[in-house]
């Protein structure tokens, strides 16, 4: 990885820094009223916020490509998502808290359902519940063999979805996926896509025939399908990079799966967002990074709810002045992408990102919205390049060159 | 060097250009009026060309870094100032007008005061006079030994800096300073970083004991502590690069050092900023480009006068129209980087920048400031493409592709 600049600047003392992250935070405007989800919230700690912050729009990874959660964050966490795409299977099994060590293969698994001639009739087998996905899991555990020279983990996710990791000594993960996206059809068979991952899909093949036997005999999840198949590298970490000891602080299994990968410490998910936050104040004291990840956005964008997105935008700002109230040097507030209600998917379109620190210009009369941070002192820039920002205003990057 | 796009397309003929850098021009808002400096003071001039000027926010090497003035420089003259990172001493030794030749390593000199147990009282040695400095330079000339096969070059700078150019074969500048940069302490020995500067290292010293020596009957500037190593290598210049026959007027020594990296002409400093300005218009028949240099912005910002820094920039304003009667076909105002008082330091905050030509969009009410410019048609963009923009508004550029 080319060294950012700021990494060589970083002072080892600074203020603190919370960087709040609602997930899928962009709109685009409902065409009677002309506003988005974000300018039609009611967002009074935010706005009065926005009046003497930094504001600005992220492009996540690039104009006109809408990411994944994975690269979303890690652009915003100052990783380059292209050189450091990484597969969503290791950020599902670093989700779940399994030790990965570099070389290990981890493979997100669906739970699905064949028909008798062996055709994929629904993708999550019925959304098992947790505690069924966990009496699978160790169905699996004791009656899958292992390869030769490979060891094989499963691991529980969330309903229909567990983890799979393969451990061995020169095993590659550029082998296809078994799920076919679609039901009607046949589970795939994985294949190498180059001659060193030969012995690798031969393994996983392997396991996953022997999943299917294992499972036979189950009325609903009577298979598994695999995919986000990726190997595991370290990453130079926060504390290697920026000197920051950092919390992440989420409910998903996902975003502290991506918060490990980059060195953050993670704690076991808090039953509500306002008791996400109530936990980063409890640790408050003993980190220097605070990361929050705030879901529902993103999750009714996805349902087409913009109505509902407007609320779930209106309750993170409730719990906003209770951020405030730690005195962080620098508060962060943006999102990991856009995901317009009218888009029912993640989006390209850019992101606003408000800094807030006794160090910004600010600008009366300014609002958080799209239009109005896109007017902001910070223009629209990398996503990537707000850990520098942080950092800076936190006073913790000393001055380039002579 | 990865030519930049403009280099290709660079013209023979065009406008004559005359750019203006205001030395730590961006600022923040004091908290009870909300205006920064700029917005702050009276400018009439700068308003007024604000209006029909396209206007925008640079930023002088990338989000959240603060530079120094050579990199500032270095972007604002169209070179990537990651790249071409350089030390001190060489800008030291440009400045005073030493003429360096590649492979030379320069070296930023303190006079200072030990005491009896060899300890630094006085990094600065009471800051003696430049005539005081000048016998103290002749001493060293006089006194110090040349190491086999190197050559010594002491010169004076300003009140307690001088500079040391070592000259040889095959000298290194991984090298550490000598000056511990505090009191109470003795001067550091220099160590080599690598194999290659162990000569390099050997004979830096050797240079400094020698000096120790020649100084040790001083009753305040008994020795040398030695910082900003670094080793000459020739820039593209921009008759080269952008056929431009540069003029620089500067004041002091290290921003004529950046002007000469580049090629640019420069004159013995003015003994007032109006001076300059006059200068500038003596020789402006004979030059295409013009670089002025204004310094008192960033002086009243480091010492954290918000007023005083209010009134250097209106003081500015007041030669603006004199620049203007010159009739260049471009004139762009702009400055290095922001110090903001608030901060009594370089800062990382985006800066004002006005270019002021036939060709441009304007806005009616716009004024010469941070908000404004941000608003601006430029947008917020790197510093090393404001000479692109030069070059375009003066019809030096041609069209790219077909």
């Amino acid at each position: 990885m080319p060294v950012l600049l700021p990494d060589e600047l970083v002072q080892p003392q600074g203020g603190r820094i919370v960087y709040v992250v609602m997930d899928g935070l962009g709109g685009l405007p409902r065409s009677d009223t002309g506003l988005t989800e974000l300018e039609a919230a009611k967002t009074p700690n935010l706005d009065r916020l926005a009046a003497t912050s930094a504001l600005g729009l992220h492009i996540p990874v690039d104009h006109g490509i809408a990411p994944g959660s994975g690269p979303g964050h890690l652009a915003l966490f100052g990783y380059d998502p292209v050189r450091y795409n990484i597969g969503r299977g290791v950020l599902s099994a670093l989700g779940v808290g399994f030790a990965l060590v570099p070389g290990d293969i981890a493979v997100r698994l669906n739970f699905a359902t064949l028909d008798g001639q062996g055709r994929v009739v629904d993708r999550r087998a019925g959304r098992p519940s947790d505690s069924e996905n966990r009496r699978l899991v160790e169905k699996l555990r004791a009656r899958v063999a292992a390869p030769p020279s490979v060891s094989v983990h499963f691991e529980p996710e969330k309903e229909h979805r567990a983890v799979l990791v393969l451990r061995g000594t020169a095993l590659a993960a550029d082998v296809t996926d078994t799920d076919p996206q679609a039901t009607g059809v046949a589970p795939l068979r994985t294949t190498a896509r180059s001659k060193a991952a030969e012995p690798t899909a031969a393994a996983l093949q392997q396991v996953l025939d022997s999943a299917f036997d294992a499972l036979t005999d189950e009325p609903k999840a009577n298979a598994i399908l695999a995919r986000g198949i990726d190997a595991y590298q370290e990453y130079p970490g926060f504390r290697e990079r920026y000197r920051l000891n950092a919390l992440a602080i989420a409910r998903y299994p996902m975003y502290s799966g991506v918060a490990r990968l980059v060195g953050m410490r993670t704690l076991p998910p808090a039953e509500s967002d306002a008791a996400s936050v109530r936990l980063l104040a409890q640790h408050y004291a003993d980190h220097d990074f605070h990361f929050i990840h705030f879901k529902a956005m993103d999750s009714r964008g996805e349902d087409g709810d913009y109505d509902a997105k407007v609320a779930a935008i209106e309750a993170v700002d409730g719990l906003i002045a209770e951020l405030e109230s730690l005195q962080p040097e620098v508060l962060i507030v943006t999102g990991d992408h856009s995901t317009p209600s009218q888009l029912r998917a993640h989006s390209w379109h850019p992101v606003p990102v408000l800094i807030a620190s006794r160090w910004c210009r600010g600008s009366k009369g300014a609002t958080f919205g799209e239009r109005s941070c896109g007017a902001g002192e910070l223009g629209v820039f990398p996503a990537m390049r707000i850990m520098s920002l942080a950092l800076a205003h936190a006073g913790r990057l000393a001055k380039f060159g002579a």
